[in-house]
């Protein structure tokens, strides 16, 4: 709070770097959180918004807004386009050549989706991560449906209703089951030349099952439901090809297409290679068991930036997982700015959750394990539990009850990019 | 419903094309509407969205959506490039070269905001028509506020706070008011280096009152409460220039802004033009008694793109105007194709309400004239009442009451273009 007390600085406002800020909420210290956003997205949802669910300001929030009672704290809205550590200070994209000095730094810029070295696939297969991508993939999906209605021949017609999802973890399956019951239920009797319900959703997972990281009984469950929601799953499908009209697959089999999403791959943020220390093939940062880098006690990595390996498997890139390193990089800077010795994390799983579509999830506590409508149940009550601002959970909750009531989903606009 | 039932074409899903859509509702005729857009949009509230009190779905819906029940209905996303009169066919922008033949042709394309044959201030001084453009109203919005935050040079600080409205219509006021009301209170204690409150609004007319339709009395209660939202109004203020720094005004008097919003001029779609008739400075169609155009009898216009003199005056560019005009013209097509002569139209003036901010407003329903609380209440429900979908009134209802209670606005993000 005085001018003098140490200068803690957060890059990145998602869950991670708004643990560590909160966790800082009473400290000692002068906080500064930048952000290229000026929002806070609850990733988990954002596929709702892909498919015209929700709108985005149902899951985000502005970062300033959240932080506004913590005195502590500003906020800065600004491009991070490197760190000098042995200066101990960012360097910022803009006004060109500023700079922003810590004391102590936590670095939460996350990660985003790798096309495993084909980026040429970019512009035909987008994924999502943040909610310009969630509303690209929105436009794409809607404008498909309205490009084979106004399509004269039959079998372009037929690429305009084929959707390809790339990848069966979290993202892929969820976007999959999403689609497939837009296409058969809420686009019902609306179009007049074509039957939006004939539209193949098709998903690609180059490991022979779905949702890999789960137990393989409840991947079972995952692929009967997807099943049942009229995706056809395809497992040990290697992707070898993408552009405009078709992606190709190992072996030589063509799937033509004109909408293909892409729910593949990790690529950390490039912050992390900016650190100078050393960061595994996707780019994470290596930390140590209290979350600083190699040389640099005062710098701290946390999210899915941050590799961490714990019983011999590296922490999941996923909200709890976030959460719980952000918190404990703060706890660490506090201690450290204190003298005393940081103290080692240690990741709690409190189970795994993926949704799959109406009445469809699995849910991973290790002891017990939901499938089904228990688990879709599970998932909702605890998703909108976690949303910011009482607004936005009562907002998604009527959605929800609604959507569940009438299949429609009313966030179905079409913008200009 | 016959193959061979007359095809009726509607070019436009705003207020005008849907009334004329619906009214032909249970006629003998096959109808497609065309829009380049898939959704309708409810223009009154738009401000709303680019000031961030709503999001883009809470205030539009998609036309096939609004139209699914009506099975002599189809409806077709496309760009009109043009119109053959004589050919009695659409030229359609995509696929190129294609066209789309009618009976009857109801074009309802409508009008958007117009700078005076200085096209070269548009990118400086966005005006308010569609949500593209509230979408990008609002990113400038808020990213001023941020750029003023991180900005070290007091001046540059203090441009980035002036707001300039030029134009003191319906639209200019709504967002000058609204404008003030958000940095005054919504954006209060979120910021450490600024006080958003001290952002100017300045709102410039060129005549000597603002609403110069109004009465004189109510634009002089509009005057006020602008005044006492924090908006600098200034009359009889006309803009001789406009850039990236600055308005310049008439007399030479400069204005350091890095945001002017455009809220003055009309300009009909180009689609009037091209029907090969009589225009007006505008754009607009001059229409005959029935809405049609001069020798055409099958072909009418209605709408904003219509100019229809009525007691000496044109018809205002006001939603209820386009609905009767939708509505007519579709009357007369059933007219015109039963071999049945056409009705004149009649404008029924059913009163005009402008919204100035929280419980101020003005209403001018001819006998008697409202403005303060009762105004702003009479305003909240008409609209309220008239947007489409359950959904969309119950969530803008909660919107309204949570922002009136704790001044938030919870579309707050800026979003990459």
């Amino acid at each position: 709070m005085q001018r003098n007390s140490p200068h803690v600085v957060i890059v990145g406002g998602g869950f991670a770097g708004l643990a560590a800020a909160r966790a800082l909420r009473k400290a000692p210290v002068r906080v500064t959180l930048v952000d290229r956003r000026n929002h806070h997205v609850f990733q988990p949802l954002l596929y709702q918004v892909a498919t015209a669910g929700l709108s985005a300001p149902d899951i985000a929030a502005p970062i300033r807004h959240i932080l506004r009672g913590q005195a502590n704290t500003a906020v800065l809205l600004a491009e991070v386009a490197g760190v000098d550590t042995a200066g101990r200070r960012l360097l910022l994209g803009e006004p060109a050549g500023s700079t922003l000095a810590y004391d102590a730094l936590i670095v939460a810029s996350g990660a985003t989706h790798s096309y495993f070295g084909r980026d040429d696939w970019a512009p035909f297969a987008p994924g999502l991560k943040t909610l310009e991508d969630a509303l690209e993939i929105r436009r794409r999906l809607l404008l498909a449906f309205e490009r084979a209605e106004s399509e004269p021949d039959e079998a372009t017609r037929q690429a305009w209703l084929t959707f390809a999802v790339v990848g069966a973890g979290a993202t892929g399956v969820e976007l999959a089951g999403t689609l497939a019951e837009l296409a058969r239920h809420t686009l019902r009797r609306e179009f007049r030349h074509i039957d939006p319900a004939r539209a193949r959703v098709v998903l690609l997972e180059a490991a022979p099952r779905v949702l890999p990281p789960y137990p393989e009984s409840l991947s079972a469950h995952a692929r009967r439901q997807l099943t049942a929601l009229g995706v056809e799953v395809s497992t040990g499908a290697k992707v070898t090809h993408v552009d405009a009209e078709k992606v190709v697959l190992e072996g030589g089999a063509e799937l033509r297409t004109r909408t293909v999403l892409w729910g593949a791959g990790v690529a950390a943020s490039p912050l992390g290679r900016a650190l100078g220390v050393p960061t595994d093939r996707a780019g994470r940062v290596q930390v140590a068991a209290d979350l600083s880098i190699p040389g640099h006690p005062e710098v701290f990595v946390a999210g899915d930036l941050a590799r961490f390996e714990q019983d011999g498997a590296p922490v999941p890139g996923v909200a709890p997982a976030a959460n719980q390193m952000g918190a404990a990089a703060a706890r660490n800077v506090r201690l450290l700015l204190e003298g005393r010795p940081t103290t080692p994390f240690r990741y709690r799983d409190k189970g795994s959750l993926a949704t799959i579509g109406r009445k469809a999830a699995v849910a991973d506590f290790g002891r017990f394990k939901l499938w089904g409508l228990p688990a879709w149940l599970a998932w909702l009550f605890i998703h909108v539990f976690f949303l910011i601002g009482f607004r936005n959970r009562a907002v998604v909750m009527m959605d929800w009850a609604l959507s569940y009531l009438t299949y429609q989903r009313h966030a179905r606009l079409i913008l200009d990019r």
